[in-house]
């Protein structure tokens, strides 16, 4: 019966070893997401998704690429030695989130103009106003650094926000496979 | 030896504990969506996905936000009582599931009716078939409040459909915290 | 005491197969895409989480549907015996990878070119050769059967590609009801 019980006490620790392994494969209460898009639309409803998530005990990791990437631009700060594509996709590219469209009726502005006075109405806040609250509750920002060199920002001409940092694919990756739910925007 | 045995007992009560909390982390067999466009092409993709979901044994919810929301609208309803901007936007916005174009190659309406005439070629069903369809299967769909009341609709003026909610962000976060599968379309 | 041997040795039986039972739950170190954006932006962000997945140890599949489907066409391929809306599809639709444009700022092809001139003059792939790259990690490419069927698209134009199999939505949910990462893109 000693042998028995020392049985069973090994099929107890085989279990336990199981389970850890499970355990390292089930993801964490996070939420990824990669927000591409740089119309207001879809930005308003990634940080409207992301300041819920929070609200719900989420942690939220945002990963800013591509179009999305001028969103994050502070319409305050001047940069210089930038070079001449640098300079164009500059001129080009929206100034930080007041100054992105709706990718729909934007009718040369009046659209959007229409939807933030419709938002203000309603007591909806700007999406600037959503960022600075997702700083305050701790989303984390991370912008992709192949963006901000294709399109020539740096990153002293991007806004103050608590917890932003610049990184690769690999980083985000990171964070989509310990999280519960991801999203591309 | 009783110790011996009390204390496999206490171990194999703890594995107990914690695969019940592992359990609860584990997300159900469930698909959520969130569908954002507008467009024809992507509300198609979204219903084929939600109903071959429902095929293959998974619970569905798609939760219909921004320019997705007319979608739902119901052609032959009319609603009285609303305001400037609430008009305007109903105006502008297509009425139904009939209604929608395609994002691209639209041509002025002549790309969208080639693919209408080609699925019916082809014996693929019609967005507004779809739709009924998977209210047929259960297919759980809540629409954003927000989005409603900005863009001024009334729950009213929205097709009859089995199981429709009206919901903010919240309902879909803790409907994608327990999915399998989580889509932003 | 014998008994309350059996009864522990009872309870860790049950313990394993509810092991078991939630071990099948949990998905596979594995990436499913949906890629349904033809942009030639949307495309690159695509590969480039594709191929970053690989190198972190994630198997992935990519599943192409709609206007994605044309991306994969070999310029170089020509194919007869197509009815009238195939050939007009076949004429509006890029051919290939290298033809695709940007989803914004593609200013008659000029903000296309640009954009590929600074991809190569920061030494990043274009998307042929990120295509290529993908097949020799071994990236598995499925294409919708319907998006071929609805745009007239036959097996033979398609690119050479090491792991490329053409299927309906049921594959892809399956994949992706294993995947811990999916993406809409």
């Amino acid at each position: 019966m000693t042998q028995d019980l020392a049985a069973v006490e090994q099929q107890v620790a085989e279990l336990r070893a199981q389970l850890d392994a499970l355990h390292r494969r089930v993801p964490s209460n996070k939420l990824s997401m990669v927000v591409f898009s740089g119309d207001l639309d879809r930005a308003l409803a990634a940080f409207i998704i992301a300041t819920g998530a929070v609200a719900m005990g989420m942690e939220v990791v945002m990963f800013f690429t591509f179009w999305a990437t001028p969103i994050l631009r502070d319409a305050g700060k001047k940069v210089k030695d930038k070079d001449l594509m640098g300079k164009m996709f500059g001129a080009m590219l929206p100034k930080g989130a007041c100054a992105v469209k709706l990718s729909k009726m934007n009718m040369g502005g009046l659209g959007t103009t229409m939807m933030k006075h419709l938002m203000k109405q309603k007591n909806v806040a700007s999406l600037d106003q959503m960022i600075a609250l997702a700083g305050e509750l701790g989303v984390q920002i991370y912008v992709c650094e192949l963006s901000m060199e294709l399109m020539g920002f740096k990153r002293e001409e991007m806004i103050d926000y608590p917890s932003m940092d610049f990184c690769g694919v690999a980083k985000f990756l990171e964070e989509a496979m310990d999280s519960r739910v991801q999203l591309f925007i």
